[in-house]
C-alpha cells in the first residue's frame, strides 16, 4: 500500500504554528468538563434554527424587490455558480457605511470564505517570490501566521506594546528587513480589541501609523473581527480604513463574530488601484478575485444569503443585530475583571490588562506558561485557556495566558476564575 | 495615492490560463442574447427556493434523530465554527457507498469549498519545493491548471487520445520529467465524461492505469464531477477509487453538479496513510485538514446542511436525486448529436466525438479556433461555445471547440446548432 512520509509533504505541516489549533482542540476534546476560556467563539445561546429560514427569506425578498430579479433570476442567484467577488457586495458596502463610516465602491469588495480566506488571498497576491515578507504585530492571530507559512512567506514580528503597536519598532523592522534583502509587502494588525491581546490603538497612534504607511508605501492589512464589541457604547475609534485617505489600508471583515460562524462569510475591501504599464486596470479586488477563482471559485451564495438576510433584518447594521450580544460581552468583561481583582491583589505577581471591549484579556503569571501547564490546568483544575506562546511566530516562551470570555455565562466565569486561581496557586509553588 | 503595479503581484495574475475564465465570462456578458453552449452548469429549471428550507430541515432532523444531538448541539453544529474536515462526512461516506460502491472511513474525507478547494489543498500538500510537478491529462479543466499556477507548480501534460489517457505517453512523461530533475507527485484526470472532452476511460484502461500508478508510487487525482451522468443507465464503469486496492487514488467529488452549485460543497477522499519516522500518524485527510484550517478554516456548516439534506431526502443517492436531470442531459446529448449529424455530412471536414454521458462534446472544425473566432461567433452569429485552447496549459492553437449542453432546452439546442452551422460556414470561407 502506498504510504506518504510526512517529509514528502509541504513543510508547513510540521510547523508548530500550524499545529497550534489542533493541539488546543485536542486538549479541549480530552477535557470536555473543563470550563473553557479558550474558544474565541461568539455567544451562542441566542441562536435559533428558525433564524436561518428567516434570513434566507429576507434575502430572497431583497433580490426580488430591491434588485428586481424575477423568480428564475432569484433561483439562479441562490443555486447556481455566482459572481466570484460575491452576491452580497452591495449589502457589505452599506454595512460598512452604516456601522463603520467607511465608503467604498462595492466593486472593490471581495466576499470570502471567512476572514481566513481573505488573508490567504491577500498574502498570495503579495508574495511573488522568496524576497517578499509580511510584517505582523506580535502576538498575532495564528490564522495569519499559518497562511503565511503555507505560502512560504516570512512573517516579521513588530512589537505590540501597550499602545497596540510599537511604532519605533515598526521603523526598526522596516529597516532591518530591507537590510536582509526582503521586501516588506504589508503589515498585518487587529487595531480594535486585538486577538490575542484585547488591546486597541488610540486615534493618535492610528494616524501616525497611516502616515508611516503612506511614507513607506506599506500596505496595512486591518483585521476588524471585533471592532463592534466596544464595552462603552458611543466611544468607538474609527477603523484605519475610515481614516485612510491614501488607500494604504486593506480592510478585512468577518461576519463570523457578528453574523454567524457557520456561514463562513467574510470580506476584504481592496480598493488600491492596480496598474499595468502605468495605466490603471482596476482595483486590487479584481486581482484577489482572480486568485479566489482558483482557490474556492465562489463564496457560497446560500451562505451569503443568510448573512445578507441578517443585515437586511437589522437595517444593514451588525451593531443593531448584536445589541444583546454586545451587552453580554460587556457584562462578561466586567465579570472577568472584577473576578480577577477579587482573587489577585493589585501590585502582586499576577496582573492583567483592561481591554475596552472585544473577547479577550491577557493574564501575566509569575511562572512560564506552556502547553504542559495547560494540560495540568485542564486535568487537575478543570479550566482551559490559551497559552500566549501560540501567538508568536517563533513560539517564544511566555508567562502569559489568554482568557476568552465571549461564550460563557457569569456563573461559569466565576467558577472558572476560581479554578484558574487554584491552578495559579499550585503552579506558583512548583519547583 | 498608493498604486500597485501588476508586476509587483503574483506572477499567475498575468497568466493566460488564469485569465481564461474572465475572458470567457466577458464575452458572455457582452452578448447576453447569444445562445450559450459555454457554461458547464447544471440544469437549473428544476431548482426551487423552497428546497433550501426543506433540505435544511431534513439535516436538522438528522442531527437530532440520527446523531442524537439536543437542541443546543444542533444550533452549535449549524451556527458555530465546525469540524475542519466537515460535519456531513458520514453522509458523504454513505453516498459514496450507495452511488459509487466506494467504502471509506469517514475520517479520511475532507469536505471542501467545492472541488476547487480540494484540488488546491491536494496540490499545496504535495508541492514542497520547485522540484515538485503535477501531471495532468490534457486538455484539462483550467481550475486544476490555475491552482497549480498559484502554487508555482509545473503542470506536465499527458496526452488524452481516444481512450481518455495515452498510457504510452504517460510512461514517456514520467521518464522525461524525472530527467528534468522534477518529482512527479500525482496525475490529475477526469476518468468519466471528462471536462472538456467528454471522453471516459474504459475498464481495461483504468486497471492498467492503476497498475502503472502502483508501480511508480504515483498518486492519481480522480476528479469525479460528472460520473453520475451516464447516458445509458446501468452501464456505469467503476471509478478509479472503487478499483483502488493500493490507495493510490485521491478521489475528488463535487456536489455542484449533483447537489447545487450555490452551496459550494465538494470533498476529497484522502485515505493514504501518512508516516512520520516510519509510524503511521493518520490519513492524508488530516494533513489536508491542517492546510484547510489556514485557507478557509471550515466549509460552511449551513451549506453542508443543505447538501446533506438533499442526500437525506434521496436515500443518500445523488443518482436518485438527479433522476430527472439525468434524463434531461441524456435527451440534450442526443439532441446535439443528431443535430450535428443533420447539419454536417459524415466524412466531411466537421467532426465530433460521441460521449457516453456528461455535459460536453468536442467539435473539430477545418479552421483555427481562438478567442477572436469566439468573439465573431457571438457577435455575428449569436452563439457562444468554448475554444479548446483554454484547456491546454500552453494554450496551443486548436481547431476544436467545446459544446456544453447541460443548461439548454431542445429548442435552444436546435436554434444554437443552426447558428453554429452558420458560423462554421462563414469561418470556413475566410481567407
Amino acid at each position: 500500500m502506498l504510504e506518504l512520509p510526512l517529509e514528502t509533504l509541504h513543510g508547513a505541516l510540521v510547523d508548530p504554528v500550524l499545529l497550534s489549533m489542533n493541539l488546543l482542540n485536542d486538549i479541549a476534546t480530552h477535557h470536555p468538563n473543563a470550563i473553557s476560556f479558550a474558544a474565541g467563539r461568539p455567544f451562542e445561546e441566542l441562536f435559533q434554527v428558525n433564524q436561518l429560514h428567516e434570513y434566507l427569506d429576507a434575502f430572497v425578498a431583497y433580490l426580488s424587490n430591491d434588485l428586481g430579479q424575477n423568480a428564475a433570476q432569484v433561483r439562479r442567484t441562490l443555486f447556481q455558480y455566482g459572481r466570484t467577488k460575491g452576491v452580497m457586495h452591495h449589502l457589505v458596502a452599506k454595512y460598512l457605511e452604516v456601522d463603520e463610516g467607511i465608503r467604498v465602491d462595492p466593486e472593490s469588495i471581495v466576499v470570502t470564505v471567512g476572514a481566513q480566506e481573505a488573508m490567504f488571498l491577500v498574502l498570495r497576491a503579495l508574495r511573488t517570490d522568496e524576497r517578499d515578507a509580511v510584517l505582523a504585530v506580535m502576538p498575532a492571530y495564528f490564522g495569519l501566521t499559518g497562511a503565511a507559512r503555507l505560502l512560504d512567506m516570512p512573517v516579521v514580528p513588530v512589537a505590540s506594546g501597550p499602545t497596540g503597536i510599537d511604532l519605533d519598532d515598526l521603523g526598526r523592522q522596516l529597516t532591518a528587513t530591507r537590510k536582509r534583502g526582503l521586501r516588506t509587502r504589508a503589515l498585518y494588525l487587529v487595531p480594535d480589541f486585538s486577538n490575542p491581546t484585547g488591546v486597541s490603538l488610540d486615534l493618535t497612534t492610528r494616524r501616525r501609523l497611516l502616515d508611516i504607511a503612506a511614507e513607506h508605501e506599506l500596505l496595512l492589512i486591518e483585521d476588524d473581527a471585533y471592532g463592534l464589541f466596544h464595552a462603552a457604547p458611543g466611544e468607538r475609534t474609527p477603523t484605519l480604513k475610515a481614516l485612510d485617505t491614501e488607500r494604504v489600508v486593506l480592510h478585512i471583515g468577518s461576519f463570523a463574530k457578528t453574523g454567524l460562524p457557520g456561514a463562513r462569510v467574510g470580506f476584504v475591501v481592496a480598493d488600491q488601484p492596480v496598474t499595468r504599464q502605468g495605466a490603471v486596470v482596476g482595483p486590487l479586488a479584481d486581482q484577489l478575485s482572480l486568485i479566489k477563482s482558483n482557490v474556492t471559485l465562489n463564496t457560497s451564495p446560500v451562505a451569503q444569503a443568510i448573512v445578507g438576510g441578517k443585515l437586511l433584518r437589522n437595517g444593514h447594521s451588525m451593531l443593531a443585530a448584536n445589541k444583546r450580544e454586545i451587552e453580554i460581552y460587556r457584562r462578561n468583561l466586567q465579570q472577568v475583571l472584577s473576578g480577577l481583582a477579587r482573587r489577585f491583589p493589585a501590585g502582586g505577581p499576577v496582573s492583567w490588562n483592561t481591554p475596552g471591549g472585544g473577547f479577550f484579556i491577557v493574564v501575566t503569571v509569575p511562572f512560564p506558561v506552556d502547553d504542559k501547564s495547560l494540560e495540568r490546568s485542564a486535568r487537575e483544575h478543570g479550566v482551559i485557556w490559551t497559552p500566549m506562546h501560540h501567538f508568536y511566530a517563533n513560539l517564544d516562551h511566555s508567562q502569559q495566558l489568554r482568557l476568552s470570555f465571549s461564550l460563557l455565562t457569569p456563573e461559569l466565569i466565576d467558577e472558572g476564575l476560581e479554578r484558574l486561581a487554584g491552578f495559579i496557586a499550585a503552579e506558583s509553588k512548583l519547583p
